[in-house]
Protein backbone atom coordinates (compact mmCIF):
# COMPACT_ATOMS: atom_id res chain seq x y z
CA UNK A 1 0.00 0.00 0.00
CA UNK A 2 1.64 3.58 -0.32
CA UNK A 3 0.20 6.33 1.67
CA UNK A 4 -0.45 9.34 0.19
CA UNK A 5 2.39 11.99 0.87
CA UNK A 6 1.76 15.42 2.11
CA UNK A 7 2.67 17.48 -0.91
CA UNK A 8 4.23 21.15 -0.37
CA UNK A 9 3.84 24.17 -2.41
CA UNK A 10 7.95 24.34 -1.89
CA UNK A 11 8.21 20.65 -1.87
CA UNK A 12 11.67 19.88 -3.19
CA UNK A 13 12.51 17.96 -6.71
CA UNK A 14 15.45 17.01 -8.29
CA UNK A 15 14.75 16.74 -11.85
CA UNK A 16 17.47 15.42 -14.69
CA UNK A 17 17.96 15.40 -18.11
CA UNK A 18 20.51 14.61 -20.76
CA UNK A 19 22.92 16.31 -22.52
CA UNK A 20 22.91 16.18 -26.48
CA UNK A 21 25.37 14.16 -28.46
CA UNK A 22 26.40 13.44 -31.71
CA UNK A 23 24.75 10.01 -33.34
CA UNK A 24 27.50 7.46 -32.86
CA UNK A 25 29.45 9.22 -31.14
CA UNK A 26 31.19 7.68 -28.23
CA UNK A 27 32.22 9.00 -24.81
CA UNK A 28 30.48 10.63 -22.39
CA UNK A 29 27.33 12.92 -22.09
CA UNK A 30 26.65 15.16 -18.85
CA UNK A 31 23.57 14.66 -16.71
CA UNK A 32 22.30 17.47 -15.16
CA UNK A 33 20.13 17.28 -11.81
CA UNK A 34 18.05 21.03 -11.01
CA UNK A 35 17.01 20.93 -7.63
CA UNK A 36 13.99 22.98 -7.26
CA UNK A 37 11.71 24.68 -4.09
CA UNK A 38 8.11 23.27 -6.30
CA UNK A 39 8.02 25.08 -9.67
CA UNK A 40 10.04 28.19 -9.01
CA UNK A 41 12.97 28.59 -7.19
CA UNK A 42 16.41 26.83 -8.31
CA UNK A 43 17.90 25.95 -5.40
CA UNK A 44 21.13 23.92 -6.34
CA UNK A 45 22.70 21.88 -9.38
CA UNK A 46 23.98 18.23 -9.45
CA UNK A 47 26.16 17.19 -12.48
CA UNK A 48 27.09 13.62 -13.42
CA UNK A 49 28.71 12.30 -17.01
CA UNK A 50 27.06 8.98 -18.39
CA UNK A 51 28.41 6.78 -20.90
CA UNK A 52 26.56 6.88 -24.01
CA UNK A 53 24.84 3.77 -24.43
CA UNK A 54 26.65 2.56 -21.47
CA UNK A 55 25.12 1.20 -18.15
CA UNK A 56 26.22 3.78 -15.58
CA UNK A 57 23.23 5.82 -15.22
CA UNK A 58 21.40 4.10 -12.19
CA UNK A 59 24.62 4.12 -10.14
CA UNK A 60 25.76 7.39 -10.73
CA UNK A 61 22.49 8.96 -10.18
CA UNK A 62 22.36 7.36 -6.98
CA UNK A 63 25.45 8.28 -5.55
CA UNK A 64 24.94 11.82 -6.50
CA UNK A 65 21.78 11.55 -4.82
CA UNK A 66 22.92 9.43 -1.87
CA UNK A 67 26.18 11.99 -1.05
CA UNK A 68 23.88 15.15 -2.25
CA UNK A 69 24.03 18.17 0.31
CA UNK A 70 20.59 19.01 -0.15
CA UNK A 71 19.40 16.96 2.45
CA UNK A 72 15.52 17.98 1.70
CA UNK A 73 14.82 16.32 -1.52
CA UNK A 74 11.65 14.86 -1.41
CA UNK A 75 10.97 13.08 -5.17
CA UNK A 76 13.05 12.66 -8.07
CA UNK A 77 11.90 13.46 -11.68
CA UNK A 78 13.64 12.03 -14.97
CA UNK A 79 12.93 13.02 -18.84
CA UNK A 80 12.20 9.65 -19.71
CA UNK A 81 14.38 6.47 -18.47
CA UNK A 82 17.18 6.68 -21.10
CA UNK A 83 20.08 9.13 -21.01
CA UNK A 84 23.02 9.20 -23.27
CA UNK A 85 21.26 7.03 -25.49
CA UNK A 86 20.49 4.10 -24.23
CA UNK A 87 22.03 4.56 -20.74
CA UNK A 88 19.00 2.69 -18.93
CA UNK A 89 17.95 4.30 -15.68
CA UNK A 90 16.48 1.55 -13.37
CA UNK A 91 13.57 3.60 -11.46
CA UNK A 92 12.83 1.17 -9.35
CA UNK A 93 16.71 0.44 -8.47
CA UNK A 94 16.30 4.20 -7.93
CA UNK A 95 14.03 4.58 -5.63
CA UNK A 96 15.14 1.46 -3.87
CA UNK A 97 18.35 2.84 -3.06
CA UNK A 98 17.73 6.83 -2.65
CA UNK A 99 14.53 5.92 -0.46
CA UNK A 100 12.90 8.67 -2.69
CA UNK A 101 9.86 8.01 -4.99
CA UNK A 102 10.64 8.51 -8.84
CA UNK A 103 8.39 10.42 -11.22
CA UNK A 104 9.80 9.51 -15.20
CA UNK A 105 8.02 12.08 -17.28
CA UNK A 106 8.05 12.32 -21.55
CA UNK A 107 6.91 14.69 -23.27
CA UNK A 108 5.42 12.61 -26.32
CA UNK A 109 4.10 8.97 -26.44
CA UNK A 110 6.66 6.43 -26.35
CA UNK A 111 6.17 4.25 -29.73
CA UNK A 112 7.15 0.84 -28.00
CA UNK A 113 7.70 -1.24 -31.21
CA UNK A 114 9.99 1.28 -32.43
CA UNK A 115 11.88 1.66 -29.05
CA UNK A 116 12.76 -1.58 -28.62
CA UNK A 117 13.48 -2.11 -32.35
CA UNK A 118 16.26 0.33 -31.70
CA UNK A 119 17.36 -1.15 -28.74
CA UNK A 120 18.00 -4.54 -30.09
CA UNK A 121 20.56 -3.10 -32.15
CA UNK A 122 23.09 -2.75 -29.27
CA UNK A 123 24.39 -5.24 -27.44
CA UNK A 124 22.81 -6.15 -23.72
CA UNK A 125 19.36 -6.06 -24.99
CA UNK A 126 17.50 -8.11 -22.87
CA UNK A 127 18.96 -6.16 -20.04
CA UNK A 128 18.30 -2.88 -21.33
CA UNK A 129 14.51 -4.49 -21.81
CA UNK A 130 14.07 -5.97 -18.72
CA UNK A 131 14.39 -2.30 -17.34
CA UNK A 132 12.19 -0.77 -19.54
CA UNK A 133 9.74 -3.52 -18.09
CA UNK A 134 10.21 -3.18 -14.47
CA UNK A 135 9.51 0.92 -15.12
CA UNK A 136 5.94 -0.12 -15.06
CA UNK A 137 2.86 1.47 -17.02
CA UNK A 138 2.75 4.79 -18.14
CA UNK A 139 0.03 7.54 -17.03
CA UNK A 140 -1.42 10.82 -19.09
CA UNK A 141 -1.65 14.00 -17.61
CA UNK A 142 -2.86 17.25 -18.86
CA UNK A 143 -0.27 20.17 -18.69
CA UNK A 144 0.12 23.51 -19.84
CA UNK A 145 -1.65 26.96 -20.19
CA UNK A 146 -4.05 24.39 -22.98
CA UNK A 147 -4.11 21.33 -21.52
CA UNK A 148 -1.59 18.95 -23.56
CA UNK A 149 -0.69 15.20 -22.77
CA UNK A 150 2.31 14.18 -21.44
CA UNK A 151 3.03 10.81 -20.11
CA UNK A 152 4.50 9.56 -16.96
CA UNK A 153 5.23 6.57 -15.00
CA UNK A 154 6.32 6.51 -11.10
CA UNK A 155 7.30 4.43 -8.48
CA UNK A 156 6.91 4.76 -4.62
CA UNK A 157 3.94 7.20 -4.54
CA UNK A 158 0.41 6.88 -5.72
CA UNK A 159 -0.44 8.13 -8.92
CA UNK A 160 -2.78 10.96 -7.55
CA UNK A 161 0.42 12.26 -5.42
CA UNK A 162 2.77 12.51 -8.55
CA UNK A 163 -0.49 14.36 -10.47
CA UNK A 164 0.21 17.37 -7.71
CA UNK A 165 3.68 17.11 -7.95
CA UNK A 166 3.31 17.57 -11.73
CA UNK A 167 1.06 20.27 -11.79
CA UNK A 168 2.69 21.43 -9.14
CA UNK A 169 6.05 22.37 -10.99
CA UNK A 170 4.81 22.51 -14.50
CA UNK A 171 3.23 26.05 -14.12
CA UNK A 172 5.05 27.86 -17.05
CA UNK A 173 5.34 25.09 -19.78
CA UNK A 174 4.43 21.33 -20.52
CA UNK A 175 7.34 19.87 -18.44
CA UNK A 176 7.73 21.00 -15.02
CA UNK A 177 10.44 23.61 -14.10
CA UNK A 178 13.33 20.73 -12.96
CA UNK A 179 13.17 19.14 -15.84
CA UNK A 180 12.90 22.40 -18.46
CA UNK A 181 15.69 23.68 -16.68
CA UNK A 182 17.77 20.62 -16.47
CA UNK A 183 17.22 20.29 -20.30
CA UNK A 184 18.16 24.20 -21.08
CA UNK A 185 21.11 23.91 -18.76
CA UNK A 186 22.82 20.30 -20.28
CA UNK A 187 21.82 21.36 -23.52
CA UNK A 188 23.51 25.39 -23.15
CA UNK A 189 26.85 23.44 -21.82
CA UNK A 190 27.54 20.88 -24.60
CA UNK A 191 25.96 23.51 -27.58
CA UNK A 192 27.01 26.86 -26.23
CA UNK A 193 23.26 28.06 -26.53
CA UNK A 194 20.37 26.67 -25.67
CA UNK A 195 17.19 28.45 -26.13
CA UNK A 196 13.67 27.01 -24.68
CA UNK A 197 9.96 26.45 -26.11
CA UNK A 198 6.86 27.19 -24.87
CA UNK B 1 23.04 62.35 -22.11
CA UNK B 2 20.86 59.06 -21.28
CA UNK B 3 17.53 58.64 -21.92
CA UNK B 4 15.67 56.53 -19.08
CA UNK B 5 14.52 52.95 -19.96
CA UNK B 6 10.93 51.88 -20.45
CA UNK B 7 12.00 48.86 -18.05
CA UNK B 8 8.82 46.15 -17.98
CA UNK B 9 8.56 43.02 -15.75
CA UNK B 10 9.47 40.92 -17.78
CA UNK B 11 12.79 42.79 -19.18
CA UNK B 12 15.15 40.08 -20.63
CA UNK B 13 18.58 39.97 -18.98
CA UNK B 14 21.22 38.24 -19.72
CA UNK B 15 23.80 37.45 -16.38
CA UNK B 16 27.13 35.93 -16.42
CA UNK B 17 29.26 34.25 -13.75
CA UNK B 18 32.38 32.24 -14.01
CA UNK B 19 33.11 28.39 -13.36
CA UNK B 20 35.40 28.08 -9.87
CA UNK B 21 39.58 26.67 -10.89
CA UNK B 22 42.02 25.25 -8.95
CA UNK B 23 44.39 28.24 -8.07
CA UNK B 24 47.28 28.38 -9.90
CA UNK B 25 45.99 25.71 -11.96
CA UNK B 26 45.98 26.95 -16.41
CA UNK B 27 43.29 26.12 -19.23
CA UNK B 28 40.01 27.42 -19.33
CA UNK B 29 36.96 27.91 -16.59
CA UNK B 30 33.41 27.59 -18.07
CA UNK B 31 31.71 31.04 -18.02
CA UNK B 32 28.04 30.77 -17.85
CA UNK B 33 25.45 33.44 -19.17
CA UNK B 34 21.37 32.64 -18.05
CA UNK B 35 18.63 34.35 -20.07
CA UNK B 36 15.73 35.79 -17.15
CA UNK B 37 12.25 37.48 -18.19
CA UNK B 38 12.74 39.67 -14.95
CA UNK B 39 13.58 37.90 -11.63
CA UNK B 40 11.76 34.74 -12.40
CA UNK B 41 11.57 32.58 -15.51
CA UNK B 42 14.65 31.06 -17.52
CA UNK B 43 14.59 31.25 -20.96
CA UNK B 44 17.81 30.00 -21.85
CA UNK B 45 21.37 29.04 -21.43
CA UNK B 46 25.16 30.74 -22.87
CA UNK B 47 28.50 29.31 -22.33
CA UNK B 48 31.35 30.31 -23.50
CA UNK B 49 35.20 29.16 -22.30
CA UNK B 50 37.71 31.90 -21.23
CA UNK B 51 41.54 31.41 -20.32
CA UNK B 52 42.19 31.18 -16.69
CA UNK B 53 44.09 35.21 -16.72
CA UNK B 54 44.02 35.45 -20.10
CA UNK B 55 42.33 37.89 -22.67
CA UNK B 56 39.81 36.40 -24.05
CA UNK B 57 36.94 37.20 -21.86
CA UNK B 58 35.17 40.19 -23.96
CA UNK B 59 35.91 39.42 -27.42
CA UNK B 60 34.33 35.87 -26.49
CA UNK B 61 30.64 37.26 -24.71
CA UNK B 62 30.65 39.84 -27.57
CA UNK B 63 30.66 36.96 -30.16
CA UNK B 64 28.38 34.90 -27.91
CA UNK B 65 25.77 37.76 -27.59
CA UNK B 66 25.79 39.35 -31.36
CA UNK B 67 24.97 35.54 -32.50
CA UNK B 68 22.54 34.67 -30.01
CA UNK B 69 19.22 33.44 -30.74
CA UNK B 70 17.77 35.32 -27.77
CA UNK B 71 17.19 38.38 -29.76
CA UNK B 72 15.11 40.43 -27.15
CA UNK B 73 18.09 40.56 -24.81
CA UNK B 74 18.02 44.39 -23.01
CA UNK B 75 20.48 44.24 -20.54
CA UNK B 76 23.47 42.45 -19.40
CA UNK B 77 24.79 41.75 -15.86
CA UNK B 78 28.59 40.52 -14.88
CA UNK B 79 29.32 39.30 -11.90
CA UNK B 80 32.60 41.82 -11.05
CA UNK B 81 34.47 42.49 -14.09
CA UNK B 82 36.59 39.35 -14.01
CA UNK B 83 36.02 35.73 -15.09
CA UNK B 84 38.67 33.29 -14.48
CA UNK B 85 41.42 34.82 -12.42
CA UNK B 86 42.03 38.28 -13.98
CA UNK B 87 40.20 38.17 -17.52
CA UNK B 88 39.13 41.32 -17.44
CA UNK B 89 35.67 42.06 -19.31
CA UNK B 90 35.71 45.59 -20.42
CA UNK B 91 32.23 46.70 -19.87
CA UNK B 92 32.71 49.82 -22.72
CA UNK B 93 33.46 47.46 -25.23
CA UNK B 94 30.89 45.20 -24.13
CA UNK B 95 28.22 47.79 -24.53
CA UNK B 96 29.93 49.46 -27.82
CA UNK B 97 30.07 46.07 -29.52
CA UNK B 98 26.79 44.77 -28.74
CA UNK B 99 24.34 47.57 -28.09
CA UNK B 100 23.32 46.94 -24.76
CA UNK B 101 23.68 48.26 -21.50
CA UNK B 102 25.79 46.83 -18.61
CA UNK B 103 26.02 46.48 -15.00
CA UNK B 104 28.58 44.61 -13.15
CA UNK B 105 27.62 43.73 -9.50
CA UNK B 106 29.65 42.83 -6.66
CA UNK B 107 28.65 41.25 -3.21
CA UNK B 108 31.45 42.55 -1.17
CA UNK B 109 33.00 46.10 -1.53
CA UNK B 110 36.35 45.79 -3.84
CA UNK B 111 39.31 46.34 -1.58
CA UNK B 112 40.93 48.27 -4.66
CA UNK B 113 44.65 48.15 -2.84
CA UNK B 114 44.52 44.67 -2.93
CA UNK B 115 42.88 44.17 -5.78
CA UNK B 116 45.92 45.93 -7.69
CA UNK B 117 48.56 44.32 -5.68
CA UNK B 118 47.07 40.62 -7.14
CA UNK B 119 46.67 42.28 -10.56
CA UNK B 120 50.06 43.21 -10.15
CA UNK B 121 51.59 39.59 -10.29
CA UNK B 122 50.17 39.23 -13.63
CA UNK B 123 51.82 39.95 -16.99
CA UNK B 124 50.03 42.84 -18.93
CA UNK B 125 49.17 45.04 -15.60
CA UNK B 126 49.01 47.89 -16.84
CA UNK B 127 46.25 46.80 -20.00
CA UNK B 128 44.46 45.02 -17.12
CA UNK B 129 44.24 47.98 -15.05
CA UNK B 130 43.15 50.26 -17.74
CA UNK B 131 40.42 48.15 -18.33
CA UNK B 132 39.29 48.84 -14.43
CA UNK B 133 39.38 52.21 -14.58
CA UNK B 134 37.46 53.01 -17.64
CA UNK B 135 34.39 50.22 -15.71
CA UNK B 136 33.84 53.68 -13.98
CA UNK B 137 32.19 54.60 -10.12
CA UNK B 138 30.90 52.22 -7.80
CA UNK B 139 27.41 52.50 -6.88
CA UNK B 140 25.75 51.27 -3.48
CA UNK B 141 21.98 49.40 -3.82
CA UNK B 142 20.34 47.50 -0.50
CA UNK B 143 18.87 44.23 -1.88
CA UNK B 144 17.54 41.17 -0.14
CA UNK B 145 15.10 40.82 2.53
CA UNK B 146 17.05 42.55 5.06
CA UNK B 147 18.66 44.99 3.04
CA UNK B 148 21.92 44.30 2.90
CA UNK B 149 24.56 46.47 0.53
CA UNK B 150 26.03 45.20 -2.86
CA UNK B 151 27.93 47.36 -5.00
CA UNK B 152 27.64 48.41 -8.90
CA UNK B 153 29.15 49.56 -12.28
CA UNK B 154 26.96 50.56 -14.92
CA UNK B 155 27.04 52.04 -18.71
CA UNK B 156 24.55 52.69 -21.39
CA UNK B 157 22.35 53.04 -18.55
CA UNK B 158 20.99 55.56 -15.66
CA UNK B 159 22.18 54.68 -12.20
CA UNK B 160 17.92 54.63 -11.75
CA UNK B 161 17.45 52.36 -14.24
CA UNK B 162 20.20 50.03 -12.93
CA UNK B 163 18.61 49.99 -9.65
CA UNK B 164 15.14 49.17 -11.27
CA UNK B 165 16.70 46.58 -12.89
CA UNK B 166 18.56 45.38 -9.86
CA UNK B 167 15.44 45.13 -7.46
CA UNK B 168 13.46 43.73 -10.25
CA UNK B 169 15.39 40.74 -10.58
CA UNK B 170 16.97 40.29 -7.11
CA UNK B 171 13.46 39.14 -5.69
CA UNK B 172 14.93 35.98 -3.99
CA UNK B 173 18.27 36.85 -2.51
CA UNK B 174 20.66 39.22 -2.54
CA UNK B 175 21.82 39.13 -5.71
CA UNK B 176 19.47 39.55 -9.01
CA UNK B 177 18.58 35.53 -10.37
CA UNK B 178 20.57 36.02 -13.80
CA UNK B 179 23.81 36.13 -11.31
CA UNK B 180 22.64 33.86 -8.74
CA UNK B 181 21.73 30.87 -11.23
CA UNK B 182 24.62 31.83 -13.30
CA UNK B 183 26.46 30.84 -10.39
CA UNK B 184 24.78 27.88 -9.40
CA UNK B 185 25.40 26.34 -13.01
CA UNK B 186 28.57 27.40 -13.46
CA UNK B 187 29.90 25.57 -10.09
CA UNK B 188 27.78 22.81 -10.31
CA UNK B 189 29.21 21.72 -13.54
CA UNK B 190 32.97 22.59 -12.40
CA UNK B 191 32.58 20.75 -9.22
CA UNK B 192 29.36 18.46 -9.96
CA UNK B 193 27.44 19.99 -7.38
CA UNK B 194 26.36 23.08 -6.35
CA UNK B 195 24.36 24.84 -3.41
CA UNK B 196 22.80 28.10 -3.24
CA UNK B 197 22.77 30.47 -0.03
CA UNK B 198 20.34 33.03 1.03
Amino acid sequence: MQISMYVKNEIRILGWDDGPFKKGSKGTVPVIGTVFRGGSFLDGILRIDVEIDGFDATKKMIKAINKTRHKDLRVIMLDGITFGGFNMVDIKELHKKTGLPVIAITRKKVDMRKFREAMKKLPNFEKRWKVVESAGEFYTIKTGKRGKNIYFQKIGLTKEDAEKIIRLSARRSLLPEPLRVSHLIASGIVKGESIGRA
